[in-house]
């Protein structure tokens, strides 16, 4: 996707939450907004809103003088979202449709997004998923494709929310795929806003049920010229790739391969990009 | 006021509506983004948000290549302000209570504003605001100012709702100021935005009952710095100051003068400033 000029007012607005999660005083908060803004005309609309991402969570680490400003606030997340696992597996076990739970399970834990200008509550968001359901589901395709899967590559979003991902692929493991398949769970290279990394992924417990790896991607989402020539033959090959998220669904050419997206659309320029609402929940098959 | 740190990305906003609403193509939207982004380290937080504003329409004034990009928008407010005037007058005439009826006509004509980021819907917020009253209302004491008042200056806003500000000042000479009591209409040196100018008030028929002034100033408010000396002069001898809308109020430095604000807090950040809440009508008293 590329930016839009919509885009332009948000990403202030993203600068500026971000530098106080990230603890800057207001002298501070203003040189980042100031910087971001010097920044703006070389940004070019034909990139997609996480390489301007980017450079925005460059101008804070600099800023705030760390290379991983969100450290606690993922510690929590990851920390939070296991308590819940638990709970959240018996509502996929009972389930008379499991697959169909575990995806809206995955998706509610999309609420954990810094990167997004609101606020979340986990526990409400999975109820209110679970009563709403996805304004576009192509589940059919979905479950189909994954039944005849050997190699998957899941592209993971957010810390924390990786432990509601772990729900999902072990739901596929256990009734979907073939027993042999390869699963493959990607996260971004190096921290960049509350985005996952091997350190989070591997706290969330996926190192158990799939090969870890990094994208090489430092932007929030997966911009596939900046990744790793592993990564990319993983994309190439893979017999389906699920996409999780709104930087990965902003950010990923998936060209002809068989990509899922699964996301929240979590802004009106997104909602609009995918003719759906602010806050509906997706699950877009290829094509 | 000063600037928040969350006035700068709906600087963003209102450049962009601004742009858009003045015709600019995607190109020219993006050229006047990365004009206001450019502009942006140079502007102090001790500056008033229309003083930013200033700076942002004279980027948009050259870019489109028009002194008065909102003209047509600015005629058309008038015209159907206009038409709604006689239904208006007859609800203040037939209210038990004609002058809060009055002050509530002219604070729902306050809804007509480009500079704030929402649409407007005249007629239903005229209904609105006669059903929600105000969440401050300091009526007791403009009331018994204004009966006491032989010199009133009146700071115009927006264009079209000039209108119903004559409506409020009709009221006032009808049956609270002293008969002799002088008016001046104050609006803004040059076009800006929709604000009203010494053409739009005269459209919308102050002329008929105030003597009508520009301020001198050039920003969508009043910043006294800026203002003619004719203007300052007025400004520290009337008996009586009402401002109106949020420009006024973001922008006027009242000192110790009588000045009554009367508003929509149409931004979160002019809400937590006065604490009430977005969309909320202020009748403020001085002090």
């Amino acid at each position: 996707m590329k930016t839009y000029l919509d885009c332009i007012p948000c990403f202030f607005t993203q600068a500026l939450n971000a530098a106080r999660l990230a603890g800057a005083d207001a002298a501070v908060q203003k040189d980042i907004l100031d910087r971001v803004a010097a920044a703006m005309p070389a940004f070019s609309l034909t990139e997609t809103p996480p390489a301007m991402g980017k450079v925005i969570h460059d101008i804070i680490k600099v800023a705030v003088g760390s290379a991983d400003p969100y450290r606690a606030v993922k510690d929590e997340s990851n920390r939070y979202a296991l308590s819940l696992y638990p709970a959240m597996e018996k509502a996929v076990l009972k389930s008379d449709d499991p697959l169909m739970t575990a995806l809206t399970v995955a998706i509610a834990g999309n609420i954990i997004d810094y990167g997004a200008p609101s606020g979340f509550d986990i526990r409400a968001e999975l109820d209110r998923a679970l009563d709403t359901g996805f304004a576009v589901c192509d589940y059919a395709p979905f479950a189909a494709r994954a039944k005849g899967t050997r190699s998957l590559l899941y592209l993971g979003d957010n810390a924390g929310e990786v432990v509601f991902d772990r729900l999902l692929i072990e739901e596929l493991r256990r009734d979907v795929l073939p027993k042999d398949a390869a699963v493959t769970f990607a996260v971004r290279e190096a921290p960049i806003i509350n985005d996952a990394t091997v350190e989070d992924a591997r706290a969330c417990g996926i190192d158990g049920i799939a090969t870890l790896i990094s994208s090489g991607c430092e932007a929030p989402g997966t911009i596939l010229g900046e990744c790793t020539e592993r990564f990319r033959e993983l994309f190439e090959c893979a017999d389906m790739i699920i996409s999780k998220g709104q930087g990965n669904f902003e950010s990923l050419d998936a060209g002809d391969r068989p990509v899922f997206f699964l996301l929240r659309a979590k802004c009106p320029v997104v909602a609009e990009h995918l003719g759906c609402g602010v806050g509906d929940m997706i699950l877009k098959a290829p094509g």
